[in-house]
């Protein structure tokens, strides 16, 4: 799977992962309205306006990016509707031939860090039929708890030749309270950082590994340490855009071949239309806004990944 | 809901908490065939397997303990069939009395976070009316991201009089990668914790606070510490039983005052019947090896939570 994502970024000339969150509020009224109607106005109505968002959305954009990441709390926020919804996103992303990351964060350990793979990125047997879970190619996941927590995912992955994201150092202000820590005169990150590296050895790609990293594109200072710990693995980059991440950041995130990292965005690209550049599309053609916004953010991150 | 938690634990004399954490291998020949005859030898057939199976549980041991913690891996691995009995299995415990903590280990930052909290604890207003997702009384969350990643959860938990058990050191064996790094001298799980104990104090109710930590029972050294720099931190406590966790190890987890933890066990209580202790019950009257280890549980902790 991460070859195919590594295909799909040069073909598309796109390290640009679109990122699935979407709240009540980003829906256009036109959407709500034939939602409400249609199931009415309770949890059955709100879940099917997400599911006709994100629909125009991938729409709009599966042929200009490799890859979507869903993140499931927007779904799972509205109980078993909602996740049925994330269901459905992950279904129509794949069968647009999109790449999909599951952005769940999940990690636990031994046979519950299994039963989470299994249900991500694995298969049930029951009798003699398999049954797959949620089926995404590749989720985020938590180290916190170690290398037990993280093996049983990397067996899966193994057998399903799928991949993981794991976190190293996150994008947002706090990240530092715990993962900047000095542990003998090196920052948590770093130690975490790797581990993921060498984690990632257990499973590799033909050039980089099954087992990535996410490191926010808010600290590019770490973003060029952390390219260097982790020479083989993917770096998933949110924070671009929304969150204060600049393109001229980003080239530190990218190996020489020019790869080596795919940056999200995710409120920048699917609510585009609510912002004041994009607002003469109107929120009727919010998914042409968010077209428009993946072209222009290909545009922006050129110079950081083409010209290393 | 912590000061509900307390008052069970006192009535009860029960500082105990049943993890149905189930697997298909625990599910008892009856209950499988019945589920399968009912619903056919699929997705559908094994989760009613699931639920007959915790039904059973419940029923046999709602009496006995103040709250049960449904593992939530284990229900998602079966995809959206697994995440209704999930739901089904909160909702009947609820129904019987039990306080019911979602060990679902969330974990994100931001908006992301504040959804999580919707999604367990918190509900959505859709039109005039609000709706509840999968509405458990405690869940467990990871720090990792820092407080960006938990006030979100604090917030929630403040408006819904509900509660969180944070990760600080876990039960497994390598825990201690990360956690037990030392910073200035100190291991990261003491940082975690002393978070806690602050984050704590943004949600009190009369003696302990509705934000918990979790402790796992296989380090009692460290529960003894960590009891101290959080005082007035209800802590959970995995790992007792199945994983190595000894009684006498338990009294480092509780103040003075008798209080201030709650042990977990999943597989010793809800597959008790696979025991040679408990053997001669049979597979039919597995619920009832269930009581009896819940009673025996009870009887075991005793020395370390009353004679304090």
């Amino acid at each position: 799977m991460i070859n195919k994502l590594i295909k799909r970024i040069e073909e598309l000339e796109a390290p640009i992962v679109v990122g699935l969150d979407p709240m009540l509020s980003y829906v256009p009224k036109h959407l709500m309205d034939r939602a409400y109607q249609d199931k009415g106005e309770n949890l059955e109505g709100a879940t099917e306006a997400i599911w006709l968002y994100n629909k125009g959305i991938i729409d709009a954009i599966y042929d200009l990016v490799p890859a979507v990441k869903p993140q499931v709390a927007m779904y799972e926020q509205f109980g078993i509707e909602g996740m049925k919804v994330y269901m459905k996103t992950l279904e129509y992303a794949k069968m647009k031939g999109l790449i999909v990351i599951g952005d769940v964060k999940r990690g636990d350990i031994g046979s519950t860090s299994t039963a989470y793979a299994t249900g991500h990125l694995g298969k049930v047997t029951i009798g003699d039929k398999d049954y797959r879970g949620f089926d995404e190619d590749f989720i985020t996941v938590n180290p916190y708890l170690g290398s037990d927590g993280i093996l049983p995912f990397v067996d899966v992955c193994k057998q399903e030749n799928k991949g993981l994201f794991i976190l190293v150092k996150t994008s947002n202000p706090s990240s530092g309270e715990f993962q900047d820590q000095l542990i003998n005169g090196r920052p948590l990150y770093e130690l975490v950082g790797e581990k993921v590296a060498q984690w990632g050895e257990l499973c590799m790609g033909s050039q980089y590994s099954y087992i990535g990293a996410v490191v926010g594109a808010t600290y590019p200072e770490i973003g060029k340490e952390l390219r260097k710990i982790m020479p083989n693995t993917f770096i998933l980059v949110p924070g671009y855009g929304a969150q204060g991440g600049k393109a001229e950041d980003l080239k530190h995130y990218f190996n020489k071949d020019g790869l080596g990292a795919i940056v999200n965005s995710s409120r920048g690209i699917i609510a585009a239309y609510k912002q004041a550049k994009y607002e003469s599309y109107g929120e009727a053609a919010y998914a042409d806004a968010s077209r428009q916004a993946v072209l222009d953010m290909k545009e922006d991150l050129k110079n950081a990944w083409q010209h290393l």
